[in-house]
């Protein structure tokens, strides 16, 4: 039955508003043109003292002030629910909202620190928002879908509605993590940019022209407005890291097995040749350390049949400094420039050559990276996004007949196409295998190029052409995806700012195909200015500690890390 | 083109018996009624002392031998080249033989021995046989499928053919280890007899009314009859285990992702729902350890992208050790005496219960186990083994026109039957999940139970309802195939032998269903008197260091541990 989707719609977009204490709401919101960047002194005018010195702080260090007693859970608490319900109402980050719950839990852990003068756990009063897929009881899940609002995953009736928590929730739970709000999704998941028919579109607070990214683009629009110092998000073909990107923050996409992703609502589930993975997004690379740090301490794969008993390996994070403290320990680098399909637009290109020149500046080592089998292996990625010919989304649109949005419709159309057979999709997974094992070739075979003897460490490469995408023109996927296909460890840097004096093409640019020429016809100096950018440092397999010790090294190389 | 399937399976049926010197021949074949069990004295009137010796000493001896010098890697692959030849010639177990290649691999060990005062590595003059999956270069791999003779994996003039090299074997010379045969397999891989229209069909060697096991039943009946120390094989749905259990031996089915796959040949290759893994089959469990460990040595995850970076856990291994060594330090079982659906038949009930008895006798704690939602499970496991409607596999017989076995047509017929979508598939593996899951909380749910406050430590159960299937009547796969869906790991334990004085059906006995009814019906103690019976341990995923040192241990305290 397809019932009236607008004002069920609209009915759950006044919720989420009305959710938000009377106290904390704006009045009109000032256009794009007369406030561009709603970051920063913007943001803060709404504000006290108090409130914008904790918010402004990383997640590490709130736990740390938190376990020190100097701030109580309840004020951390009470200070990030005003920031996130600010950074709503600028750009439309949130689908739910649960304030009072989050008050009440930060009670008990500050009850539970007086009366044992010990922290509950790592994340012993340190928010954590998550992206609208995890289920938190008493907490609806839409996930951008009009037809799931009062469902369970868009079952009516289902006992699981609003009481049913997602593994890693019971983990946060048990760490002391305190959960407030659930962030917003583009409606399948499938986009990089973040727009459903609740809250319409998330803009990216740094420069409202442009989207904050997605899938995970509540994610990143509420932590860069520091309306959150962490969340959780989700990437199958880019979807944490494009939002980081796009929001000048940290985000790892681990490799699929790493973390838990029991009991999350998802799309087309049951995919099983290329995962979407859960991971964080955080304001400093320690924070994003910190949080995947914490959860592997619980023991996930003991709870979560698809998580690989892989503990935290300190060691393998160590080695990394012990090598860039150490004169002879130097780092070799693989260089991306471009996929040699589309070229990314000038800032992006210019962010990957500071990485590039800052780390050889430090002592290490750079070699040209060009991916193999490129064009055939993004296919066999970006293939299983349309195995079941988009039967599952649409048959998530028509409960409630809502429309579908052009974003949505590049990919998928306005009707379900035909399904992949077994043969077909046993035929894709074969062709991914075999890419992927060239690519473990390559990355051994660079021990020749390197003055180590050694293979390359990681490889630096952007992470989208766009510094952050403009509305409906999101059309590139590639650079994300194909990690996701090759089930590699990325995690994305924050790098420079859009400066419309230094960023243009070159007289003479000459685009290479059709998707080039879009690329280059999208780019506007003048609109990008300001915007975030950022690179992706890829590593192989299972490589999150490596990883995440050569991002916040690059980081600290690069003067971003403002711990 | 349908060739003549008839020709080209004799030419090489003769091919591989004349591929053994003409010193090794053996006349007529004694009949099973003459010569029921060909191990022990009996083959032993072929060989001489040196040989005898050599040959049933295990893997772990023959390296410390070799090692010290005592034997030099030619004398042992002399002894074991020889007692393949004759294994072969009385059940049927090889597919290739490549001796000669094995005594010039053989020199260059002792030269390298000579020249360095050192081994090559850890299995430096180690004979180890293969199923006929692995490539190895100027060999054939059939499969078992006349269609693939002279072609690589059924494509003829592939530049592969008889050229390429798994990655494992790559791995295995490294290691020092001599390679000299491949081993026969049921055409598809999918039986638990060992039948196909090369050789026929490998019989149990200790039981030659009985069939060796399979898939990779050449490797059970080679091991067997001692005529490799240690063998690969590959498991789906048992495959390792079967031949395994039913040859007497040791044999671990390692969880999906630790050991290398990697240039493999395979049935319904690209089917990732439940995925066929590689592991050694052993007379002693220490021989199985030492294999995995080996391997694990190479660093494989660095060669083959499905493999997970896990090195050999010798903590976990050990903390078995210091448990059973510490009079406080119990272990935990559950005992799982029947699926539920099929009864185990005599000789089974009674190894699962001597297993039973001696880890309670030796101070170890045991509480009853019922395998969740199990039929669900198992259908789920099942499924995957037809996504495809059997395309792939009555493709590769229709290469050459050759018959089906009865075997396989049981599970695939005579001709394709329509194909799983992707919507299929992904519900099937969304139950799979949820099916694990439940196997997850059930396992952690034991805590409860044992006196340790820990969860079980694994699980006794059969291996198969029968000792070891007579020709036709390998019907029931449920016992080895749930373990593979649920991707856990899994040893087998040789635990007693078939005796048709103690292994009668209790008087009354009634089968549950059609399908407990066969199994009833097919036990004859007569004719399985003498077979070999084990039990599997199954323990929880990637868990290969503990159920390797449980196995052992139990193995040990069955008194069968003879080394």
């Amino acid at each position: 039955m397809v019932t009236d989707w607008k004002s069920l719609a609209t009915g759950k977009r006044d919720a989420i508003l009305k959710s938000i204490p009377e106290k904390w709401r704006l009045g009109k919101i000032p256009s794009v043109e007369e406030q561009k960047d709603v970051t920063g002194p913007y943001i803060q005018q709404f504000l006290d003292k108090k409130e914008i010195e904790i918010t402004e702080t990383d997640a590490v260090a709130i736990a740390e002030k938190v376990a020190a007693g100097s701030w109580s859970a309840v004020d951390v608490a009470q200070a990030f629910c005003h920031r996130a319900a600010l950074a709503h109402q600028l750009v439309n980050c949130l689908h739910e909202t649960f304030f009072d719950a989050a008050i009440a839990d930060a009670k008990a852990l500050d009850a539970y620190y007086a009366e044992h003068k010990k922290t509950k756990g790592p994340l012993h009063g340190v928010p954590v928002s998550l992206k609208d897929q995890f289920h938190v009881k008493d907490v609806e899940t839409t996930m951008g879908y009009v037809g799931w609002i009062g469902t369970f995953e868009g079952k009516k009736g289902d006992s699981r509605h609003k009481t049913f928590e997602s593994e890693m929730v019971r983990e946060l739970r048990e760490l002391g993590a305190v959960l407030y709000c659930k962030t917003s999704v583009p409606h399948t998941l499938m986009s990089g940019e973040t727009v459903n028919n609740i809250i319409e579109y998330t803009w990216n607070p740094k420069n409202r022209y442009l989207c904050s990214g997605g899938s995970s683009g509540g994610e990143g629009a509420l932590i860069g407005l520091k309306g959150s110092p962490v969340g959780f998000g989700t990437d199958i073909g880019g979807s944490i890291r494009i939002p980081a990107a796009f929001c000048g923050l940290y985000g790892i996409r681990p490799s699929a097995g790493r973390l838990p992703y029991e009991g999350m609502a998802n799309s087309m589930d049951g995919q099983n040749s290329v995962l979407s993975v859960v991971g964080p997004l955080a304001t400093t690379a320690r924070s994003v350390r910190f949080l995947v740090k914490s959860i592997l301490s619980q023991n996930p794969w003991l709870y979560d049949p698809g998580v690989v008993e892989m503990p935290w390996r300190e060691d393998r994070y160590q080695a990394v400094w012990d090598r860039v403290n150490d004169s002879t320990g130097e780092l070799t680098f693989g260089l991306m420039k471009t996929d040699g399909i589309v070229n990314p637009q000038p800032p992006v290109a210019r962010a990957v050559s500071m990485v590039a020149k800052a780390v050889e500046k430090a002592g290490h080592k750079l070699i040209d990276w060009e991916p193999p089998s490129h064009a055939g292996g993004l296919a066999t990625t970006f293939n299983t996004w349309s195995f079941d010919g988009g039967k599952d989304i649409h048959s998530a649109f028509a409960l409630s007949g809502e429309p579908i949005s052009q974003q949505i419709k590049m990919t998928y159309g306005t009707e379900p196409g035909p399904e992949k057979s077994a043969t077909e999709i046993a035929k894709n997974n074969v062709a991914q295998r075999q890419w992927k094992k060239e690519w473990t070739d390559a990355w051994n075979g660079t021990a020749s190029k390197t003055s180590t003897g050694q293979p390359i460490d990681c490889i630096i490469a952007p992470l989208a052409p766009y510094a952050a995408a403009r509305p409906e023109k999101y059309k590139w996927y590639a650079y994300s995806a194909f990690v996701n296909g090759l089930d590699y460890t990325s995690v994305v840097v924050p790098v420079t700012y859009a400066d419309k004096s230094k960023d243009t093409y070159e007289d003479g640019f000459k685009p290479m195909n059709e998707n080039d020429q879009a690329a280059y016809e999208d780019y506007d100096a003048e609109i990008y200015d300001g915007a975030h950018v950022a690179v992706q440092l890829i590593g192989r397999r299972f490589q999150e500690e490596k990883m995440l010790a050569i991002a916040e090294y690059v980081g600290q190389i690069l003067g971003k890390e403002n711990i």
